[in-house]
């Protein structure tokens, strides 16, 4: 197999094009990171159009029999890696159908604005374990297919359906579909209080500022995790597992 | 007020030093940075030895009247911090006497290996939050006063008691004291099952492999939080959440 060994060459710009959005969204296609998560990968029904690799990696490339494989230099996957300890191997995968549709029953997780890509992946993360059915990132919120979102996932973005649309127009569904949205709010009940249920839309918001005021009114409640010491608030991807386990509890 | 903009000045030498660990504990202090970080310090009973600052700044300058401030150029500013986008102050702090008292009642939470410098900053300012009056750390704990643990505590850190220690000390006292020491363990039983209570022992373990097999039975119990999609476990700083909050619960 031939070697890519120069990082002017026409594939390791259009690959490097794809650690930013305006790329992944012109090519259709975005970059997954590592063997483990190529491994989750595998065990999704994500597309996966070719590998990269700087030399024969006999592990994936036996989960990937079909996927044409492009052997590179040393140098040319720094260019192209976006961790400080590359590991040799990267799957350029074709943007998927995000679409998520909303039914009776199921549960929900809402964001508004969440911009740090660790808090998204780890929130993605944290939703598919608990058994969230969809997730909806309002606008504002970082691009779920950002490098750093996608390996902070370690790979349950590949299990879970995410969709990115208007959260005005998702809580008026779930309302209609009698699914409760429960808010985030400084001024919302102890969470404590509420009832686990099968059902739920639970609505998170931005790291500082919480949940847009523009959106509080239109949930059927909002609820708060006490804080015992000084500081200001949690983490919002702790927050998020805190009320995600609790709601579900049975 | 003079101002230092050479790289090559000692001063600047020795709070680079101060990057690490090995530094850290030579010159018995270390760095603070922020003007938010900064703040949550002067609530605190730690002390401040000196300010570093790009220009003078009001605020904080009114905040610690007593504390020696040097001004440093742009450029040297750049060499000290250790953020992305520096906002131009950093605060030299001396080194804490950190001891924690062992007392019947009372909740600890004890860690295991924990190796990601964000992941203990979050745990420690999650810690804080839930009302936990001590924290311990066991061997192999990433240092909490490295730069990136304390930007990520948010100032929690400044709040709370945090001693590094033999986790199979702080078993057996806790132990002697009745203050049941609940361990994390796939083989554990569901943490639902577990009352909540006035006082315990949380023992969480490291990212990849969790808690030691020489600590596990050690404990009173162990737990598990369940994994209801195909993730293969919870981020440490979500799950210590969770069960920090699930077990003090009224």
């Amino acid at each position: 197999m031939d070697m890519i060994s120069s990082v002017k060459n026409d594939h390791v710009k259009q690959w490097k094009a794809l650690h930013r959005k305006k790329g992944r969204k012109e090519q259709g296609r975005f970059l997954v990171e590592g063997p483990h998560l190529i491994s989750e990968l595998t065990k999704s029904d994500w597309t996966v159009e070719e590998l990269i690799m700087t030399d024969q990696q006999a592990d994936i490339a036996r989960k990937l029999p079909q996927v044409p494989q492009t052997l590179v230099s040393e140098n040319v996957f720094k260019q192209i890696s976006e961790t400080e300890s590359p590991q040799g191997a990267i799957a350029v995968c074709s943007l998927p159908k995000m679409e998520v549709p909303i039914e009776a029953e199921k549960r929900y997780l809402l964001l508004d604005r969440i911009q740090d890509p660790g808090n998204l992946g780890t929130i993605i993360r944290t939703a598919e374990a608990s058994g969230v059915d969809g997730i909806f990132l309002g606008d504002g919120t970082v691009d779920p297919l950002n490098g750093k979102v996608v390996r902070s996932t370690q790979g349950a973005l590949f299990h879970l359906s995410i969709e990115q649309r208007s959260l005005h127009e998702v809580i008026a569904e779930c309302r209609e579909k009698s699914i409760p949205v429960v808010g985030t709010s400084l001024e919302g009940d102890d969470y404590g209080d509420i009832e686990p249920r099968n059902s739920f839309a639970l609505l998170m918001g931005n790291e500082a500022q919480g949940v847009s005021d523009s959106l509080l009114p239109e949930t059927d409640f909002n609820t708060k995790i006490p804080i015992f010491g000084q500081s200001e608030s949690l983490n919002v991807a702790v927050a998020t597992g805190i009320l995600l386990y609790h709601l579900r509890r049975e």
